[in-house]
């Protein structure tokens, strides 16, 4: 007889769950590990300096669908949001291996596209490519990316370092890659239903662009840099503004509180959201994608960063109380909560 | 009208010749990067030693066959293979990341056992798993490995660096593997045509054990080490020894010959391929997935491995001649040829 097996699916936990799961029976035991899982990228003591680690995958029908995703611009992208993470701990990228596995339905032609993605983002980022490996694949195409940085021990950002008063920035503005993806999507479902149909996207130009063609705030970084501004805590905008401050709220141990009218968002994605209906602020607290930093000052850093095109201060750490909310334009108190993606669940990205 | 574009097959380039297509755009502009594509690993310089990163792909259908490859042993095997790129170098292994794309047809249940192997072969190995990604994938089990070790820089073994009358070495015993692959293959069939059918696997535990349950070779990498032997070039033996004689040759710019009556075979291997009418040397050449290393020392180096149970001195490098051979037990001279995997080809190894 068959012993019936207990059988949860991956779903209930969701991603950051599932690998808080199934990691928690690790430990770390190398005197060079200097931080392991937990944050934007695992740190290594290389002596005077620490090497930082971050990698990420991207998966076809999941974090992209090739009926609207340029080769060219995947793999820019692909490159652009691991140094997102590099940047986030207030390090450089140096180095990048990329590894793919592919079905046969790519032509040597479109991996050179793609590869001249990666090459641009390469040239923008100052980065090596130093290896990878390359598979056929039954199902659809994954990208793995893994980058390398490096960062002086004095000068790095964790998700933790946060102390109580410290001023929330928010670099750019948020909520456009979703919104991008948004219309996106629409003009797919239009195109399928009637493909002599155009699509429609020069109105929403700069929504598509942020969804499509990403990239890593590593000019914040080093302009912080140039300033003498060590943020006391960072995170990259990947899964959404909410799902971040939860991070360095909890990782930090503090409370935070963040004000609706100092949200970036920019006139187009305002306008996107409500034409589809949604919520402007919901698109900026949880759509994902942006590429942007979240970081910590010190009050005493404040004016040195004060007159910054492309930093907004949004709130400040709260060590009076351990939740982090949103205070609206009429004053009222909304607790964060993380509606991050789960692609585990019903509700996929694409 | 649609322009008609021109189309060449992935099958066409190969494995190693279209990462060396797809890259050769490419150039290394960091002082940091010591050591770029084109060996086991890349290496970073670090100030007073090398970090040195590899990483690669395992693909469900590809690389492994679930109907057969127990999650634990995956586990263990994907971390075990980086591994061996990192011995490879002449390295010691420290940390791991670990990405994967999994379908919801498994559950959180399946995921423990896919860790608990890799949690061994941390164990096993003295890795910290210091990060990585998880994503759902809409088709099969895609994991990605990046490992991380560390090298003095005046101890490191690159592919390129031998010199003539250096003598090659391999360890373990060859073809096993590949064997292995086989046996479950035919199980697999016969179990497909009858259900009720067990699976003979007792005859050919040895060989079956070496494809399921692959190590790297760190215990020679420490007693090298031991013994004060820093091989003048090495490489791990992942695609057969043929290729990997071949890249050898190649990056050191000399000859080679090995010989037929040196080269490492286990009985099992022996026997079962005449079973399954295979030229057993064929095995051992081109078999693949051994992870045994092959590397060369200098004479003078000889008298201390002379008496290593596990070391086997299959030829030598030759100044004279820039061919790669085998010199057969009748002496005729056998021109080696790559037949390491072509995922892109007609012929999977799955």
């Amino acid at each position: 007889m068959e012993k019936k097996e207990e059988r949860t699916e991956l779903e209930k936990l969701g991603e950051f769950g599932l690998i808080e799961h199934l990691t928690k029976g690790f430990s770390l035991t190398n005197n060079s590990t200097a931080l392991g899982i937990g944050d934007d990228a695992a740190l290594i003591d290389a002596g005077d300096h620490y090497q930082v680690v971050s990698t990420d995958v991207l998966v076809e029908g999941i974090h992209f669908d090739m009926s609207y995703f340029p080769l060219k611009h995947l793999g820019y992208k692909a490159v652009a949001v691991n140094v997102s993470d590099i940047a986030a701990m207030n390090a450089t990228p140096e180095q990048v291996l990329i590894s793919l596995a592919i079905s046969n339905r790519f032509s040597v032609q479109a991996l050179e596209t793609f590869y001249a993605g990666v090459q641009q983002a390469c040239a923008d980022f100052k980065l090596d490519l130093v290896g990878g490996d390359t598979s056929s694949s039954a199902g659809g195409l994954f990208i793995s990316v893994t980058a390398i940085g490096k960062v002086a021990k004095d000068k790095v950002s964790k998700r933790g370092g946060a102390k109580g008063k410290d001023i929330l920035c928010a670099t750019g503005d948020l909520g456009a890659a979703y919104m991008g993806l948004q219309v996106l999507a629409r003009e797919k479902q239009v195109f399928m239903a009637n493909p002599n149909m155009q699509p429609q996207l020069d109105k929403y130009e700069y929504l598509v662009g942020r969804q499509l063609k990403p990239t890593a705030r590593m000019d914040i970084i080093y302009e912080l840099d140039e300033l003498g501004v060590v943020p006391t805590s960072m995170i990259d905008i990947s899964d959404g503004l909410a799902s971040e401050l939860l991070h360095l709220s909890k990782q930090s141990g503090l409370g935070l509180r963040i004000f609706e009218d100092k949200l970036p968002i920019d006139n187009q994605t305002y306008e996107t959201a409500v034409e589809f209906g949604l919520d402007p602020i919901t698109c900026v607290l949880n759509g994902g994608e942006d590429y942007e930093l979240l970081f910590t000052i010190t009050q005493n850093d404040f004016e040195k960063l004060e007159k910054h095109r492309d930093i907004h201060f949004i709130g400040y750490m709260d060590e009076t109380d351990k939740e982090a909310g949103l205070v609206t334009k009429n004053e009222s108190w909304i607790p964060l909560k993380a509606q991050g993606w789960n692609h585990f669940g019903k509700e996929g990205n694409v």
